[in-house]
């Protein structure tokens, strides 16, 4: 953009998120010796801070990476090649993480979806209670699929797993739900969770998450793949000591644990409520405009992103282009097999009722000066949600 | 506020406006040797800068201070006690430069208005023609009452002391018009203009501007009262050197290099036009609300703030108490005799249409929490018209 | 400076002073509704943290202005033209003191002095005991005078007016040494203090603070100047409330709240003791270069500055000119008639002991690149006595 | 420290170095899309300008890491398990490669030193001659051992391996050179190049470089091991396209791109030549004290750390902790089989000459608090040395 353009940016992504200014200033500081006391202290306070967003008292792993580096530690660790792995196909980056896992050298037994729902219990337990021989090491799910915004029920799938009673692993990717929507590493036994920084946790892209249970851990020690960077095994005691084996990416570190603070002041169910309050005031939008929404389960519509089709022929893209000219927001573009197909509102993160109305708004009007079929109102329809008490 | 408000406050009060991140950036460094080489390159800069702003050659004063410090130095320079000035009382601001004027010992004639509209021109010229003897030293008139949203017409002004054959100086309070309406000191013959920082120049307040035409400089050299923190005497030189005679708030003064530097990259054309568009929406809105707007001459409204009456009986002030606890959004109060009677939306500096619609669709849903009797469409009428290209 | 420099600059002048990063990053964030509950909660924090700092319960001014401003309104408050005020001449500040008095009408008493030492109370109190028709309405001293870089002391000049039984009022300037030296406006009863925001205090310039007794206020009840902006009448209420009566210098005020947290946590017995070290290692490295301090009275130099004289023939600007230019180091220059005769060294403020040595290492190599003839080991000598403990 | 401190605190460690101003406010903004327009100019912005920094044309990575994880990418791209490949053991951080390579399942062929000195280019040549079955894959070599503050000569390694006729890959680890010595990927013909964002660089941890040869993409294309996260396939589009293949890093990204911003400004010979003076004007003060380099070859002391031993018998850890408590300054320990015996001066990056000074002049007080023997005045023969113009 080369022309001047009044006012702030709508970065309406599924991530990176916008970064509250609080987070923005804690970062904008000198760096401090990675082995000094002070390092210590922050080390281990954004431990303490991350169990209580996993809601976990497991390990924690904090990786100068972007999230998809954590997956790779989850897999290296606990995994050799040739290990089988279930993962449900439910979006771009279930795709990704199967791409990812295949050039590790694992085998993966793929279950089919639409891309237009979570990922099914009843297809995951049928699956492992064929493998009699316990041949699958892990079940591998996305919480929420941010390229569909479409939620797995993670409790479900434990107990699928378990009605089976086989012993997998169970990894999930909490990467855009962490921080949006509930959830639980401890109490639905998962065993790797996978989250990074620049969504729910609103700080800038650049670390990669992850709590580990025992079991996962006890995998690890006995075994994995060839490994160093993404090693566990100095985990357990960093997370004692706050020091971690590598250089910390420690400006980002301000920054996470500014955020977390901010997350505490909400308190966790107001911060899942607000989210939920956005998801179903965007989706009274979509409906209003005539458009149907990439998740075809009402049940499993994610709380921090709302994936809309455009109407058959109409490009999505060229609709994100306009409303980044006209109107100067960034909305998320259609992956993999909906490139183009949809687009995607972020409503994660640090985000007020003003701001997502505007968000709407803009889309509306977006749709109106590209030639986008659709019914007004939308955003109307959004303020009358949202104009009653949350 | 002790509750946790997630995202952006929106500050649509007329003043302080919003501060461009860039602004803030650059404030945020360590303060320089104001005696130093490096600060008479900024000082020499930000006043190149301010006569960009005002359109004008003449010399500009800068003082640590409020708008206000420079309407004191105006009346200072260039009357004694005893002189007397013109002013029309055309809402909050100019009854406070009047009892400003009464204080430091200067004679008013008021010319009444019922706060719904700017100075008459031609009630001006009345008064000037039956001052005879020219004992009416100034005209004060405040381009953009800010209390109002009334403008005043200073050409037309201009030209009624013309036609009266006048020699009072003019006095323009151009405090929330600058950087909003276009204005030109030179063009229309002001002897004195007054602004301040924190409107549309987008600068946090503590900032006093003024330019002072020859024929006021000449006045301030011949007499005027006792002085000293507000003499414009060292002006002339301050302006050549860029070394100010006190401590400048140099930080400040950062800030208004980079804030001038982006309206330059806007143009003033470009700026004028964002501002009447965003105030015409705003009428929209208000008239789509059945609202009476203040201003009662559609000829008048002003481009940077517009003033919006709530029904008799409906307390202004309890909507705007609604607005701030529900929707994180701080809008103008009733100043003087209209206390309570309007709320004022600033639509100054540095704001984007789709914040403008969040804006907006807040005193909407505002309107129905605090139950003031409206129509709704409001936002989606100003969504409609600011949908067509600018 | 167009070449590059690496590094962080020296700002080493007696104001402004380093910003603490802490203060920079509370300024850096958007301006809030001055006129909204958040304002009025910070509006009465930062009045109750200035009456921490000059040690008193009195009222409170805060003023959009320089230090200037704030001495204007103590003139204004309590004096008419033709009133008599007794000065006594210990530099620059005091001169421009005096001129700004008999700009607004008043008549001067003078006492001379040699612009090495402070004010002789001895003096003070034989010119008032002359006065037997009490025509001197205030005593005005400068407490610490930053041209000079010398004390004077207001407890004796305070027993010297009660010994001559004189109802004049006692202004003191504690511009320089306001956070920097022992400053008790209630304990030494004095009437009016001025202060900036720049320099003990760590925020950029563009406050002016004032502190006034209740004899102070009632004289400004019961007369005073024509005054508006600089009227004291406002400030008991907005002392309560918070509220200013005109638009505050919001994001200055975020930093002053900042900068006095700040100097509660290190206290204010330890904020004098490390200013007085700094100010001793600071006058044991002129020692040892054989340079001459501008202080003659060794009891009475200040904590927050020293000024230094250069060699008869030896140019101190041209070495302050050799030592930006090569050493990135700001010094204040000599000013009024002492003007290229002294360099001063600031260390108010924010300022470790690694930074002051650099500093005085950084002088030291100046004298040697300039020229200027003196004996080497001054930045040793300041190592061997801050190597010390404190 | 829960006291408070005064005044800047002096982060003379090897890494992190300081963060310029303008590269912490180039981080302070929201992120963007990276998918957006925007991002695409940034990426292609960043890879241009570290070209310029590696002083090559060669394909670029850059990677949301830590300098290990380029490391490690170098290993897993060009190398398969039970491939060999000769390491010089010049330090610690040689030997975490060496680790690191064993992990990954590779054979070392170690080069033993005694940690005082670079890598012996003849040994290296006589090891490649010995190999006349070329099973040696790669030759890896640290540039500036940063635990050691010894440099290796990269272009004799590449002539030793020249005469060898040898085709071994040539890996060089330049994380605490690149930016403060001259490093030409291209002239000497480096295969891979591998450094981190936070010494020379200037910028907050968080980012690995690499650049790399089109000898070492082939063979990465050819073979190499398992990979995913590191895979260097899609960096050549990437380089293009300015698009990464996962969430980069963006806010790193805005620093580094105002980071070599700052580089270009003072430029490459004026960089290095300040490098070699502040390493000059450290080893003077470390003579001084009598205290020895650890670096025992005086051609090979790097430009950016200086390791320093402490005398027998005295805790170079204790010294840190007394310089860090009482004179709030961060110096490197020594690592691994140096632990206690050095510490480490940083100075590397945004320095000033009156900063190295105040860095030394604590160290020279530290030795003295902690009562290490040493001799006085090694910070007065820094600042005579830096006296003369540079």
């Amino acid at each position: 953009m080369t022309e001047f353009v009044s006012g702030r940016h709508f970065l309406q992504t599924p991530g990176p998120t916008n970064l509250p200014d609080r987070v923005m200033r804690a970062m904008d500081r000198n760096a401090i010796n990675h082995r000094g006391p002070e390092f210590g202290v922050l080390g281990r306070e954004v431990v303490a801070k991350l169990r209580w967003v996993f809601q976990t008292t497991a390990t924690i792993g904090i990786f100068p990476a972007s999230g998809t580096g954590a997956w790779e530690a989850a897999l290296l660790n606990t995994l050799v090649p040739g290990d089988r792995i279930l993962i449900s196909r439910t979006g771009q980056f279930a795709h990704l993480w199967e791409q990812m896992a295949l050039r590790l050298g694992l085998e993966v037994v793929p279950l089919e979806t639409d891309w237009r729902r979570g990922a099914d219990p009843l297809a995951i337990g049928a699956a492992l209670a064929e493998d009699q021989e316990h041949r699958i090491k892990a079940v591998c799910v996305v919480h929420s699929e941010t390229s569909t915004s479409c939620m797995t029920d993670v409790p479900a799938v434990r107990h699928a797993m378990a009605r089976a009673k086989h012993p997998a692993l169970l990894m999930v990717d909490a990467i855009s739900s962490l921080g949006c929507a509930d959830y639980r590493h401890d109490e639905w036994e998962v065993d790797v969770t996978v989250a990074g920084s620049q969504k729910g946790l609103m700080v800038p892209p650049g670390l990669g998450f992850t709590a580990i249970s025992e079991k996962a851990l006890a995998a690890a020690r006995a075994g994995g793949s060839r490994r160093s960077y993404w090693d566990w095994a100095p985990l357990v005691t960093a997370n004692k000591t706050g020091y971690f084996p590598y250089t910390p990416a420690i400006n980002l570190l301000f920054g996470l644990n500014e955020a977390v603070a901010m997350m505490q002041e909400e308190g966790l169910p107001a911060l899942f409520a607000r989210h939920r309050r956005y998801a179903e005031a965007t989706r009274l939008a979509a409906r209003t405009w005539g458009l149907d929404l990439q998740c075809a389960d009402p049940a499993a519509c994610a709380p921090g992103v709302t994936a809309i089709r455009t109407p058959e022929g109409h490009s999505a893209d060229r609709l994100r282009a306009v409303i980044l000219e006209r109107f100067n927001m960034s909305l998320g573009n259609g992956l993999g097999r909906i490139e183009d197909r949809v687009f995607r509102i972020g409503h994660m993160g640090d985000l007020g009722v003003l701001s997502l109305i505007g968000a709407l708004a803009g889309v509306e009007m977006g749709l109106q000066a590209a030639g986008v079929p659709h019914h007004p109102g939308g955003a109307q329809a959004a303020m009358n949600f949202l104009a009653a008490p949350g």
